[in-house]
């Protein structure tokens, strides 16, 4: 055990009674299935190999740039430099082991530190590769991959986020110099918040109101240079810098940036698609902007599959330091290690596994539906090259929702798990503080995830009005299926009786269809109906809209896997296990959603106290399975980054390293106090002359 | 406004459109009641004038140890030392201007940094005061109030939280020698979490295991030297150190302390009640604990008030801050200024106001139930004395209760307005996400809040007991009445027809009363019926039963204050403005918790939609009293420090003033690159050559 120059322990000492990492052993033995299996069926393979093979390469570099044992004591600027440490060298991994993108990304994944590069390989490269002509990939594209340039994506303005319309910096175009003058008129027209530009970036794609004779024809996107590539220097007319603290992503230098008329050539406004004539000013509009949308969804459906990864992750500490952690012996049924009572393991509470559990089953469920995600985006950009474009709203719609569902719960999930965690779960050493606060923004960026919902519901509702107008020539899809099925069933009211009915899964699709065509009906009663309630009025019922629907949407793909996944029901350990994890999602979500499936009569008092009852059931049923269920997440020990939560189970001597690490324990002790006489204090209160 | 030593902006720029300050003042002249008046009538004018007083000493104060400006840039270490000089400096300012300890711990709470002296100024102090002789608090009393010793309160261990009586630190005595041996048996054993412990302190209360005679006779408070006073040593056998980062209080030094056989003589077992004959080792247990119990209502009311003035913090911050954001343009009624359109104040958006204007209900539901319990408090302490301890037991029950809902409700009332705030929320400008962190310990710590409940479930399970048996014998009170009452009204259904109806508090008063009693009932048939489930499988359910009794007590102080608080009924601005108040809390509450209030039958579907579209009129309502509101909690902008919730609103100033701050601005602008020069890289990828 490493430590503190002044903090030491006796080294002779063990932690009492069955030790931590026997507990875990004992947890394993009680698996129903393979957990290794469940792995494969979960990742595949290929992936857990290409993983592991990335931890080796990671844990094991000689620059120290991926060594994530000092983080927790470093200061901003510190952690920023490591960051950038870190990218650097990622960078020529990338080129030594020839990684193609994907696998760059899931190794910077696992480096779990954002850091300055993050929005240049993402952002900046791919904004160049989709908008930009010939010409200018081949201006920046290349030396954009061989990082001789860094970029960003400079967007988000001081007082303009999600209005991409309100952004306030000008490119004004003159067509006898044929340049463009990039300025920003006020203080709220600073760009604010960009990744990479507070002091690495040295190109931007800016994001400017382009002005073409005195006309503002709308936001538009510019390759701008920012700063000398040498000296790092802002270029003239330039006013550049880091915004400073946030409550995470401190790793990061999000940037500000102002223009004092700036001037940039023709070639720089990015013009596959928008085209300005040099010499006429004469301005081309883009064609439809269905790719983009295509785009996007994709992007959504990594962040519904990152929100999957970001449960398992927390789920895996909580439920590994619970069946470690012990709290009082058992009030009916006491054990006794001779004389002595032995506590209960906390993960034994109903009260934790209420709260963890859920959470467990969750994962699961967003795993199923970020699959579904990505079918969809390849199943529509195969339309789009078609140029049918029949399935491009309800995709938007769908994945416009599930952003915001699973977002929103992934960080209450993170929370959820810290707290379970008890005491040990407030330190730095848990892992889930630091991880919470760095995935806080993906709530809000990409759309605000309680705005977003907007662009979900507003389809619902139009699909209704549809519907009654035309209930038949309606296009099949789930939406139209589960309302039609509604419109059929309307004033329908479960006749379940027993808790067994609840194991058929399409009992559970239908009444999350049912209850989400229902709440749409009412929404848009409100809305076209005798009231006619402004739109900004009835956002929280367009809200309850869009959670019900990509509930409804989680359930049906989870569903779909329990009764038609060959790969899943040829391996009977597996499927016995997910059905009760299908159960548990399903009743768990009916549970809180309760006051909507009794309001809408689809479920009467007393079946909704027979869900109750069946999730104690549940819990009992998922209790010996959780450890084995969160190893199969196969989370690496070097991306979960947490003593609680470590496969080996050395909590204790983990959490003694920690302490031990504290720069604070390696200065004189009474360095200090004599900062404090600094202060020059009375006698009196003056350090302590107390006898002892 | 200050500049980055590199970074720098144009100093002539204007935020664009009208001035943030302008908007906040156009708000406040929406006011329909006079906030001054509101102020005074919460809190009291010598409150409000002795804060103002405090607030001018702390902020002029000439040391620095209250400024507050360098804090969201500073490291670990350096936090840790500027907190040490504010509590120093604190101490020296209450002996100064002669504070009682009432205004000193307000005077800490402005300060708003815990601090190394926390503990020594609150447990170990007082538990010399009520558990220690005459003889203890002469030798440790004196010198502890004059800082000639610092101390902590060494309670909790590595391996047991909770569970005190689990305690593995032992402190075996010796009849012969008249001492006591402190040892740690184990690695477990280690006292953790401790504040002060890890740098400061020189002295601890450390609770420990008393044998005498090789009998456990369970755990007892020791006063044990630790270190040198001079120095800063510790002492021959004692280990001890800081515990490293946490999630929040890193301005603290939690420490760990391990004992290898540490001699101290009999005089430092605390012995005002258990006491041990020096010769003999007889022991003579201590008396009934009833003012224990006293004791913890005590702390825990002060809990509560201080979950109230989270609430009142956080809002204030989303409020001024969403009154200031614009975002897009009304759908339905776009506004304009000359050509161009306005964007709609972010607090004009329904789904922003259904996230914050209930927490601003909230927190005039909290004032009112903190001031209850201290009343509570004092009627309790006057039986106390008398030796009447008929308050007792639902005292402790109540305050466990409140306890739990209030600090869980406060925590993420502090996220949802962070959210709130958009991007900037993301800040640390926003304040809240340092608040945040350091706020979170109040849900886990004087008992977790999640198994805490169960002491408020085991009292109303008893008493529904009681009263199966004899309803007509139990003596009066909260709990007994609304039990009586359900049993009288079984099988109720509300009447409520127009929202008008909603009108009554009295209403919701026996309402969320009969949906308590409900639950307790049900539960109590789980436990003592056919069934006979073990208490460990009915947690969930003794949650429930204790949330909704503590809030049935939060609807009852409140709505005893709208019908019978003559201070506030002789003013009928503030009156009216309180009534739209309670009705938004106990409706937005009975909506949140709907799926009991349906289940149990007291509210029927129809009556549920009621409740939303009575939500919806009271947002609009509420909105233009909001930043009035906000302003009558009279949070002071040294405490709030806040850039998005300062009262001037000068919003865009502020962030980039946090900006330019930032140390990474003050460095030159290639320092970072050189860093990364260290990294060696082979020519292609090392830094830019690309020409602009």
């Amino acid at each position: 055990m490493t430590e503190g120059k002044y903090a030491r322990i006796p080294s002779s000492l063990k932690p009492a009674g069955t030790h931590s990492s026997e507990l875990l052993k004992i947890e394993r033995q009680k698996a129903s299935f393979d957990s290794d299996q469940m792995s494969v069926y979960l990742h595949g393979k290929d992936q857990l190999d290409k993983e592991a093979e990335l931890v080796n390469i990671l844990e094991n570099d000689p620059s120290g740039a991926f060594d994530k044992s000092k983080w927790n004591y470093m200061g901003r600027a510190d952690k920023f430099r490591h960051a950038l440490k870190k990218d650097k060298r990622l960078s020529q991994l990338a080129r030594e082991h020839d990684w193609d993108r994907e696998t760059t990304i899931r190794a910077e994944a696992l480096c779990d530190l954002p850091g300055p590069f993050g929005l240049h390989r993402s952002m900046f490269i791919s904004t160049i590769e989709n908008m930009g002509t010939d010409e200018q990939k081949e201006k920046w594209l290349g030396p954009a991959l061989r990082y001789e340039i860094i970029g960003c994506y400079a967007q988000t303005e001081l007082g303009h986020g999600s209005n991409v319309q309100g952004l306030e910096t000008l490119a004004v175009y003159d067509e006898e110099k044929q340049e463009y003058d990039l300025h920003s008129p006020t203080m709220t027209a600073s760009k604010w918040w960009i990744g990479g530009l507070g002091r690495t970036a040295t190109h931007a794609v800016v994001m400017a109101q382009l002005v073409l004779k005195g006309k503002r024809v709308g936001p538009h996107p510019f390759i701008v240079p920012i700063r000398d590539p040498v000296t790092r220097e802002p270029l003239p007319g330039v006013y550049v810098g880091d915004i400073g603290p946030k409550a995470g992503y401190n790793t990061t230098d999000n940037g500000y940036m102002l223009f004092d008329h700036v001037k940039i050539p023709h070639l720089n406004q990015l013009s596959r698609f928008a085209k300005v004539d040099p010499e006429t000013a004469q301005y081309t509009p883009p064609q439809n902007s269905a790719l983009t949308y295509g785009t996007m969804t994709w992007v959504r459906a990594g962040i519904v599959r990152n929100a999957r990864t970001v449960l398992m992750r927390s789920v895996t500490v909580a439920v590994r330091y619970c069946a470690i952690r012990r709290q009082f012996a058992d009030r009916d049924a006491p054990k006794f290690e001779g004389s002595k009572p032995i506590e209960t393991q906390v993960l034994d509470y109903t009260m934790v596994q209420a709260r963890i559990f859920p959470i467990l089953a969750k994962a699961f469920a967003f795993h199923y539906t970020a699959k579904y995600m990505y079918e969809l985006y390849e199943a529509n950009m195969e339309c789009i090259n078609k140029g049918d474009l029949g399935l491009l709203a309800e995709t938007h719609a769908s994945s416009s929702g599930l952003k915001a569902l699973c977002t929103i719960e992934a960080a209450d999930a993170i929370e959820v798990c810290r707290r379970a965690c008890g005491g040990h779960g407030y330190s730095a050493a848990c892992g889930l503080p630091t991880f919470y606060n760095d995935f806080l923004p993906q709530v809000t960026w990409e759309g605000d995830s309680y705005m977003l919902s907007q662009q979900t519901s507003r389809f619902l509702l139009k699909q209704m009005r549809a519907l009654n107008k035309n209930p038949d020539d309606m296009p099949k899809s789930f939406i139209a299926d589960y309302m039609r099925h509604y419109k059929k069933n309307k004033g329908f009211k479960s006749d379940v009786q027993f808790s067994g009915d609840l194991y058929d899964p399409m009992w559970f699709v239908k009444a999350f269809g049912y209850r989400a065509a229902w709440l749409v009906e009412q929404t848009l009663e409100l809305r076209d109906g005798p009231a006619k309630r402004s739109w900004n009025s009835i956002l929280p019922e367009l809200y309850r809209c869009s959670k019900a629907h990509s509930q409804a949407l989680v359930i049906y793909n989870f569903a779909m896997a329990i009764l038609h996944d060959e790969d899943l029901n040829s391996k009977p350990a597996l499927r016995t296990v997910m059905q009760q994890l299908f159960l548990l999602y399903a009743i768990h979500t009916m549970e809180s959603e309760a006051a909507e499936f009794l309001s809408c009569g689809y479920l009467q008092p007393n079946q909704y106290r027979l869900l109750s009852n069946k999730t104690q059931e549940l819990f009992a049923v998922i209790r010996p399975q959780a450890v084995p269920l969160v190893d199969s997440f196969a989370i690496s020990d070097f991306l979960l980054n947490s003593t609680l939560g470590a496969r080996d189970g050395n909590v204790y001597e983990g959490l003694f390293k920690h302490a031990l690490d504290e720069p604070l324990n390696s200065t004189r002790w009474n360095v200090d106090i004599n900062d404090l006489e600094t202060l020059d204090m009375d006698e009196n209160a003056s350090i302590p002359r107390a006898k002892l």
